[in-house]
């Protein structure tokens, strides 16, 4: 178990430390790796015609560190490994480099709570233009980054406010397979957009046909008459959405892998789960409080559970920062 | 009037001119304008951080230089303009800055065909981030290459080979708006190796409801008895879709905006349009003859109008290069 209290204490305490290395370590707001060179994250360049950027040809990946410690790397470099394979894309460091990469990267940023992020790329060879005979190699970016919180630690105590958006719909797996991890954001920026407009934070999507896929980087869960729904279905196969999953099979509740909209006005919770956050309570949905408008008991059970796997060792690979 | 053998003549002469200035003019393979500054363009390169390669979260257009004269620069900038907002993007030059960036980079580049591109991105903050009062600024990138052919100019007068794809669907409009020119191919990406698996080039997407909507890049033209069938929805204004109805109003050819999957198989003619390349006709479609496997004379008629627009002063502004 990790409360709330006992989480956001030792964050609070860790990022004072990390952020009074800034003045000393040019590396530890953040540090990118491209073409073998580390550099502080904000002055990291990339080619203009890497095609990561002129047709957004590329998958990614977003494990974390929480207190020195990698979470379910192997995980997050599977799925990599897996959406790489479905885009005939390859990495031009090996499995084995990219771990000793990210380690050292880690280690030398000295963030102890990160944001990591591995994008490879079909690098300078359009796809339309591509000789089999003649093929230029995919790219490989990495970064390291002070954790990126989706809804501030401070806040998920309180939880946030999210609406179903009626502007945009979640791109479909017939035209983008969503379980390849990507960063085609048009229908999530529009999304936020709306969410802004009607006060609010968070934009559930729905598929077009009423029922809800995800939202802005991130899996949509509700909580109705003790049971956990998730949408099967046109959603990323997350990393925290498996944590969530092994959560709720360790304590017998039922999981269904469905979401009709109007199941989401009967929820009596609602969370939203990734790894840039974890476990994200849901109070007002469309204007409208969820449940009794407060994070709920099987919200604050999977929260606890969640941090608390964080120091799990086969869950996690400690980081050995410099004295 | 504008026979092939005419284009392609101008063009080879011009592109010797060119290649032979290689060695001299280090811009003359291509120049980028990044944050002020003008660079080679194999050179060129943009912040890792920028929102544009991290969430794909631009727009962008790309106007052409046809012997030595932009083209419709006017309509592509309008596009741009309304792309952006749309996107509630802001350049951070104005109308009148671009077009002098633009007019001297070509100049200077020396390149008498020129495929122009200009991409607005998000900059440096993310939309779930924006803080409304304290906005970092949007970013401009701008690039002048040798023109780009989606179909090699020899080959227009042969013809090229197109599928109808059963892997993938075009993302719908209610997901990313493809009025907002985006480059989030993922679909398109996908389209283009079902193309090439089948031993064929160019993709034509559905809306996943039997119509056709466009490809890679590029909008679709039937001809079905004299008349010209293009989608109207879920694609694409292209600038040089519009040129094609515009000749088809002036030489009396009926135009209609839609087209069933089923009218392709049933098509005398098929071709596409698009700014890098033109008019280009398709003379197979999955694996077998369009109308007799030859350019057709509607085809034909456009390509050649098409060509000859290039020279009416009210689409052209001419380039002054250097002497």
């Amino acid at each position: 178990m990790a409360t709330h209290a006992q989480v956001l204490d030792g964050y609070l305490k860790r990022q004072k430390v990390l952020e009074a290395s800034y003045s000393s370590n040019p590396l530890a707001r953040g540090v990118a790796w491209v073409e073998g060179e580390l550099t502080p994250l904000h002055e990291a360049r990339i080619p203009i015609l890497d095609q990561g950027f002129l047709h957004s040809d590329l998958t990614y990946d977003v494990p974390a560190v929480w207190d020195g410690r990698l979470y379910r790397f192997d995980d997050h470099l599977d799925r990599l490994e897996a959406s790489c394979k479905k885009l005939r894309l390859k990495s031009p460091l090996s499995r084995e480099e990219i771990v000793a990469t990210i380690k050292k990267m880690i280690a030398k940023s000295g963030i102890r709570d990160a944001y990591v992020e591995l994008i490879v790329t079909r690098g300078q060879q359009f796809v339309r233009t591509m000789d089999p005979n003649d093929k230029k190699p995919n790219a490989l970016y990495l970064m390291v980054m002070p954790y990126v919180w989706v809804m501030p630690l401070e806040m998920q105590n309180v939880g946030g406010s999210a609406v179903i958006c009626r502007s945009t719909r979640r791109i479909p797996p017939g035209a983008i397979d969503p379980t390849i991890k990507n960063l085609q954001w048009g229908d999530l920026i529009r999304g936020l957009f709306e969410a802004q407009d009607r006060g609010s934070v968070y934009p559930f999507l729905t598929d077009g046909d009423a029922n809800l896929t995800e939202g802005s980087g991130f899996n949509i869960w509700l909580v109705v008459d003790g049971i956990l729904y998730t949408p099967a279905r046109g959603v990323l196969e997350g990393i925290t959405r498996r944590s969530v999953i092994e959560i709720a099979n360790a304590k017998g509740i039922e999981v269904r892998y469905e979401v009709p909209v109007e199941l989401a006005y009967r929820a009596q919770e609602i969370f939203t789960s990734t790894t840039a956050g974890g476990i994200m309570s849901i109070v007002e949905l469309d204007g409208a409080p969820v449940g009794d408008g407060k994070v709920g008991p099987v919200t604050s059970l999977v929260w606890d559970e969640y941090w608390a796997m964080h120091y799990l060792p086969e869950h996690t690979l400690q980081i050995g920062y410099p004295a």
